[in-house]
């Protein structure tokens, strides 16, 4: 169960591989080596996990013969800014050592990080290579695989960005056991989305599993960040830009990201409001008579059982409301949600009433 | 001779065409309109081209039915800077009326302008589509075709940006005579610089139509610009993300660039620092026995016959050579320089010694 597995995402010319497995930081260096015309690297964290794992990924990268040097910003959701990126430009730029089209940017932490160092990538010198090597659950299963990079901005989350596709991922999921308590559930929560738009039996998985999950059980996390990567990995694939089948990804987020711009992201875990986005989806859903209850009842069940938040009080539904028309998947002030029928079996609606989001707000404040 | 003409860049599923003649910003709106799933339109401008051209163009769109609101932003190309990318951030993501995916950009203006929109909109909801109207010669036959888009950086130019090809060229030669003086001899450097790496014929025209092009002729100036468009399309479109032969482009570049960021971007036009760049290029070529001296002394006539600078007094070669080892196309410290042997007979050496550059800037300054 400890062998790495490696799992190909189809994009063409942009294709590339995604390896999960215990220790695998120490062979960051020999993958990024594997990228073209590679002559140097930059590390890009935080300074909490480059002071966890820092040094290592450096070494790996030396062993490997790649230079590479650490470029630091402060951590948390907030760090996540233009601000920021232009500090990360000035560092790529203004080192002693100059860059050139050459230097492999590697993207270290969680996915503020990811998408960070992706964007910072994807704008400098009109496009570095990058290496994405998240160290949570939720950057390994959501934020490392589909090219979206990107900042912040006031108006709402993710805003400013552009897809640009790393060259690689390496996911040690050693680095899972340093996280907070309540981190892993955060990333469990896009695992249990996945489940829903694709797979009932990852769902059964997840649940059986739940115990050793949380105590960080290598074998048990590859084959859980495996078998999330290639679901996200197909859905991409078939849908590089989010023309189409890609939006179910979104499924849990429409009301998500409602409540996570609603309550700040410094207040409420990315995973935490989309656990509770997909039980107000699957509520709006129920109500419509599309989706059976006993289906949202175990989906929500699961929710619970990995200590995510199903409820939640004091949402102001008619401010829930007016973010979501500003949500850029929104069309022309239309607001488009992803609605389940059952496993694996979504759809994407655009007719959602203020009236039905209201009643989910409602029903999250039970 | 007046007739619009079209000239198509083939890019694969990012083609577009570009049209050129006189009066074309009527059209602009009906061009805009064919962009798939457009609703609105953002102009963006600097605040002298808003005060001359801003109301037609949004008066364009509104026939076509697609309502534009207008983004200025200072003049000059001090405002190329991540600041006022990021002030059109706010101004796309801020207004009034939320803006989606189904957003189209219209960068209306000079180089500044064309590559601010177009990189605003590479980056602004993970990639916008773009509309270019190039209201100078310059922007016209250089940076409206091609899709690179940036701002720059303290560092240097054009550091920070983005490849996002625009969905549509629109350039009115009409907009061309409003240019203050010399503004045009700043874009014939570009032609010139056509001229030398692909066709010879390019030049006798610019040499025989100068006069008549310097009392902005509309119908020669379609002329000019549709033939130098399809040379930069027909450069681009065999090397998109300039891997190989699009470096021909960067003729003039090396050195040029150079004299730029050590004399100011506001201190010198583009396209004279083009031109003091070609003539350089040109000495090490001859020097080097490759290029025919009779060759570089014709450039040199015509450079000069058009208002352009082939001489420069008081740059210090030391730091000239510091600063084209910074430059983003350098690789691992090694100055890359295209040379001509001749007229279309251009090739990229990464070899060129401090001495060579030393002696053609002693040139420069005779």
């Amino acid at each position: 169960m400890e062998t790495p597995q490696t799992i190909p995402v189809h994009l063409g010319p942009r294709s590339y591989t995604v390896s999960v497995g215990a220790a695998l930081l120490e062979t960051l260096g020999r993958t990024v080596a594997q990228v073209p015309h590679v002559r140097q690297a930059v590390i890009v964290a935080d300074s909490a996990v480059a002071r966890l794992y820092g040094e290592r990924a450096r070494a790996s990268l030396a062993a490997a013969g790649i230079d590479a040097r650490l470029l630091e910003f402060p951590p948390g959701e907030s760090s996540k800014t233009a601000a920021t990126w232009l500090s990360l430009q000035d560092g790529l730029l203004a080192g002693a050592r100059p860059i050139d089209r050459r230097t492999v940017v590697v993207g270290l932490g969680g996915g503020v990080t990811t998408d960070l160092a992706g964007f910072a990538a994807a704008t400098c010198l009109r496009g570095l290579a990058w290496v994405a090597c998240p160290t949570t659950l939720l950057a390994a299963v959501d934020a490392s695989v589909g090219g979206k990079t990107g900042v912040d901005h006031p108006a709402g989350k993710n805003l400013i960005g552009a897809f640009h596709q790393p060259s690689a991922v390496v996911i040690d999921v050693d680095t899972f056991a340093s996280l907070p308590a309540g981190q892993l559930a955060n990333g469990l929560a896009e695992c249990v989305k996945h489940a829903v738009i694709r797979e009932a039996g990852l769902l059964d998985f997840i649940d059986a599993g739940a115990g050793a999950i949380a105590a960080c059980d290598r074998g048990l996390l590859t084959e859980l960040v495996a078998r999330n990567v290639a679901i996200k990995a197909a859905v991409v694939a078939a849908d590089e830009i989010e023309a189409g089948e890609r939006a179910h990804l979104n499924f849990g987020h429409t009301i998500g990201h409602a409540v996570e711009t609603y309550l700040g992201y410094e207040t409420i875990g990315h995973g935490e409001a989309v656990s509770l986005g997909m039980v107000a989806a699957n509520h709006v859903a129920a109500r419509r008579g599309i989706l059976p209850a006993a289906i949202a009842a175990r989906v929500e069940a699961v929710l619970a059982k990995l200590t995510l938040p199903v409820r939640r009080a004091g949402l102001a539904a008619n401010v829930i409301w007016e973010i979501m028309q500003h949500d850029k998947k929104a069309r022309e002030g239309k607001v488009r949600m992803v609605l389940a029928r059952g496993f694996g079996k979504v759809e994407i609606v655009d007719d959602v009433k203020e009236k039905e989001v209201r009643d989910a707000v409602k029903y999250l404040g039970r």
